[in-house]
């Protein structure tokens, strides 16, 4: 379609371009954008539902503002991709999510236009007010524009941010693009209370709504004029954002997002306000795309899809996150005080059929994950066991919370932790550090599943614990058969499980990585006449030392995790044999360099954690010792 | 005091004696408690300030509700002395802070009383809403409290809760302890909207005001009536906590929070409600005793003073957290595009001075790390050079900030990472964490001044290296003269400093711990024979692994830190060496135990961190290897 001589498109290579067209044409333009990006997303995977949510709206910021010097912060970046392709990177949003590609999310080394990268929700009103610290303390003057999706407005970030606004600046401006979801249907009162506004009770319908009412009783002008004179007094009843207006912030709203004209009018009529300016637009996610429209919720992010019939290729397999959701329907009717609690990701963390079947036993709380902690150590307190499904990149948030509120209290929180490892998605999702500050935890335990059966064992061994426990597993499956109809094991804590026998070298690898490890195995000895035995670890903490201690002793030891290798199994194993007797040690996982973005078979190739380079390392490893 | 036999104090052993009284004997029990509370912090030490102004509404919680059954959730636990003192603990009281007598914070350990434990702020309303669905799903009918400073009320954290309750429970009470600071007045949006609230827009004092005007009008009466047929749809008008309603809470107040009969009605009167409460109490910091109500930022948290002029004991000596202060006033002299940022610690980071002269370039953000970090993220973007100043303990909730929004970015912030190791405040409040998560950041630089003077070379240094940085030092200081006139010293990033040279043994330190070092030094040379090296290690990240890998081959070697033992120094020698030739290695630091509170001396001496036990520790090892 792009190559079409009337194609819009074709004829935008930076935003300044967009003003060479009438607003008839911008909206043309629109619809060529959505073909792109069902185009794109289709072939390569992506966030399709938001983008199509924000074409209308993505075209009047840059139509009336003047990206790179004007800035524009796109709160958890997956909305970014118009922006990208207005930004002179059309050709380039080809290669979305591939290796060496388009990113998913902004990038400041990717251009000019994107100022600050974003990938975590919640970021950009905090981001974008330093920015707008540093312009007026330079005393420059260019717009800064926060686009906050209505999801990102329950975390708490978003909140710290807005709170501190008007203290900052008076030249800020942020849209609050609201689809009344984040990935889920939206939770908690600040989506209500946007619900209220949007649902006839904005300022200009209230006011002729009371004029009229007024027109209809006695004197109904002078009280009219009365409630005007009670002037400051009366801005509650006036002001239907007087939530945001009591933060400081002008409210603005709501506006039809897919509405170019209104969009480019409303943009243009705040661009210079001297207040902090909040504008209220509503988008539909999915917007102009049927399947995205119906199912939005599945089109949020996915895997590559048939475009006509929006369905996806292949079945689906089972997955960590789908094992656990079935082990937790399970555990719920065994255990009447378990609960379940999501931060917003019901669907990806396996949640869906549990919230239906449970929904007095399910808590959404949001994308609120300190939140999300703190609530399930209040429960635990009370004796309940709340199982806290949370991706590992996100659970970074929790931290703290985890520490403080959780594993000080021994309370017995089972945090859920999936996507533990690298994913396709790039540096901000990559699920490989968190283990560092949580092996540091007191009374925590860890483990790691080396398939979904062992993940429905460590589920039911973790109502046993009664302690604070972190499971870590990664996105995706094994392809291993789940046993879902054996009778459940509980393992016994801090016991490391050998996978396969072998005298020569021993591979001590973490959660799924098990598989890895048996295919090196199986080259050592087919290629190299290696025979090499496999640990599965189970439990990082406690950690099995003294099976370590025996293995090291006799032979080669080689630790594999897909994680930070200065922040799990290798430290931990160099820990308790510094001043032990034993015999070369090799470590793989992930080094100290950023991972990028990408399928997951060329980041594994590049960061050399392909089976091939694993097996090669250890031989030359093994000459030298 | 006490001993008087009309004490009512004395009579009191748990919240049910409080009903035998009556409520203005309770009054006078007010004014025994101060003195109580007076006595013990002027001897002990401890947050003074908010406990004086929390006296009358403690004792109307427990004259109203039936702790434990009910429950109440202090947040910030350092506002719960009179708690303590109600609740069985009245002589126990008297050991607070002391190692193994009262915590400064509610500890479930320690009493039924405090259902939860509290340390880092904004927590309260999460964990109370947990307990909330736990006793909920029970079906129980307890009732459940959480107390909340208006400082915590910026917290991101609290916020994500109070969006939270309405979808979770009827049944809960918020109340708002409202003294207009946190530790320094407070910031930000939501307190001023307090004080709007507070300033006479109060549902009763508005009420009353329409209706007196009203009367003076024609048709006066009408117009009241007509207004009041509007309905839901003048909520805003008459309700002047319509942040709180829109967030699904009823708000009632402002209360005075020191008259004991208008707070016992109102806690009586919303105990049954079916909607969750919100009451704004106003209280004063420091509330009855004149030196503290004077100066409650000096009276939050004290060291030991005299209780008749409020003097602290012995002259103030320079401190790391001074010496940063001075520092930073020559840096902004010399390098116009510093600035500084605060989480609500102006005084305790050392920034007063700097606030004060530079109003422009210092930003307290209130109680919101992850805010913090991520608005240093932006200004650096903008090629601002923020100086976050930010207690250890308090850098855990930014974790996910400094690697999402400034590591992976590169971007140049500087971390001043006040308290780190442990502190007197106990397991809450120790810095002894952060590191482990933080050494495996990408691009970071993490460096440990050994004294003051070295601090101030290291901000130098840290404004030159254009990356992200974490500076770590411990509360108080080292004594050593603090060298601020010399011309400053620029480190080269990654190298270790041998502060005394020896053969038999090689001691690495961190930070402060160096003077440790050279103590234990001393000692095995005077008393051994024994000549030790004592390195500095100064940089965590990048690691003089050269200079580490040379000294482990000629001699043992010690590791020392003020730090849980697996996250920092010890692993990162042990990452070195574990495949090179090495003689013994020792690490001494906080193990896998929770350290609790306690004067320094004594935790250290039950840790095995005093000079002594080191040096014994030393010498044994060295006799096995």
């Amino acid at each position: 379609m792009n190559n079409e001589s009337n194609s819009i498109l074709d004829k935008i290579n930076s935003p300044d371009d967009l003003k060479k067209f009438s607003v008839r044409e911008l909206e043309a333009l629109g619809a060529e954008i959505r073909n792109e990006l069902i185009s794109v997303v289709s072939r390569n995977g992506g966030h399709l539902a938001p983008n199509l949510g924000i074409v209308e709206l993505t075209i009047a910021l840059h139509y009336v503002f003047q990206s790179p010097s004007d800035k524009i912060i796109w709160d958890v970046g997956h909305q970014a991709y118009v922006h990208k392709i207005l930004t002179g990177r059309k050709e380039f949003f080809k290669t979305l999510r591939k290796a060496g590609g388009c990113a998913g999310f902004p990038m400041r080394d990717e251009s000019p236009h994107d100022p600050f990268g974003t990938g975590h929700a919640g970021t950009a009103i905090s981001a974008a007010l330093g920015m707008a610290a540093a312009r007026d303390n330079k005393g420059e003057n260019y717009k800064i524009v926060a686009v906050v999706g209505d999801g990102s407005l329950n975390c708490g970030i978003s909140l710290e941010g807005l709170n501190n606004i008007s203290e900052v600046t008076k030249d800020f401006i942020v849209i609050l693009n609201d689809n009344k979801m984040s990935i889920s249907k939206n939770v908690g009162a600040i989506p209500q209370y946007l619900n209220r506004l949007i649902s006839g009770k904005s300022y200009n319908r209230f006011k002729a709504f009371t004029k009229m009412m007024l027109k209809r009783v006695p004197h109904g002008d002078e009280i009219s004029q009365t409630i005007s004179n009670l002037g400051e007094a009366t801005k509650g009843l006036f002001v239907p954002g007087v939530f945001f207006e009591e933060l400081g912030l002008r409210y603005i709203g709501p506006v039809q997002g897919h509405n170019l004209p209104e969009l480019i009018r409303t943009l243009d009529g705040v661009k210079d306000s001297q207040k902090p300016v909040i504008i209220h637009v509503l988008t539909e996610k999915g917007c102009g795309y049927f399947h995205a429209e119906a199912q939005p919720e599945k089109f949020h992010g996915i895997s590559k899809f048939d475009p006509c019939t929006g369905d996806g290729y292949g079945p689906e397999k089972i997955s960590f996150s789908s094992a656990f959701g079935q082990t937790m329907l399970e555990i719920a009717e065994k255990h009447h005080n378990a609960v379940a609690i999501s931060a917003a990701m019901r669907s990806g963390t396996g949640l869906l059929e549990f919230s239906e079947k449970f929904p007095d036993r399910f808590y959404d709380v949001g994308i609120a994950e300190e939140h999300a902690a703190i609530f399930a150590a209040g429960l635990a307190a009370e004796g309940v066991i709340p199982f806290t499904a949370i991706y590992s990149t996100f659970l970074n948030r929790a931290l703290d919370c985890i520490y403080h509120d959780v594993c000080l209290q021994n309370l017995p929180v089972v945090f859920c932790c999936d996507r533990s490892g690298i994913v396709e998605d790039g540096p901000t999702h990559h699920g490989i550090h968190d283990v560092a500050f949580l092996r540091v935890m007191p009374n925590i335990c860890i483990m790691y599943p080396k398939d979904e059966t062992e993940l429905r064992n460590m589920l039911y061994t973790a109502v046993e614990l009664k302690k604070p426990v972190v499971i870590k597993y990664p996105r995706g499956g094994t392809g291993r058969k789940f046993l879902k109809d054996l009778a459940p094991e509980f393992l016994a804590e801090g016991r490391a499980e050998i996978v396969k026998n072998g005298s020569d070298l021993s591979i001590w690898a973490s959660g799924a990585e098990v598989w890895t490890a048996m295919k090196i195995a199986e080259i050592l000895y087919r290629s190299y006449s290696i025979e090499a035995s496999v640990v599965n670890m189970c439990f990082l903490k406690p950690f099995d030392s003294d099976m370590l201690r025996k293995m090291a002793l006799s032979a080669p030891l080689v630790t594999l995790e897909d994680a930070h290798v200065s922040g799990g199994l290798a430290v931990t194993v160099d820990e308790i044999l510094i001043n032990e007797p034993h015999k070369k040690i090799m470590h793989f996982g992930w080094n100290d360099v950023i991972v990028p973005h990408g399928e997951m078979e060329n980041l594994r190739l590049s960061g050399g954690m392909d089976v091939e380079s694993l097996v090669l390392k250890i031989v030359n490893g093994l000459k030298g010792s």
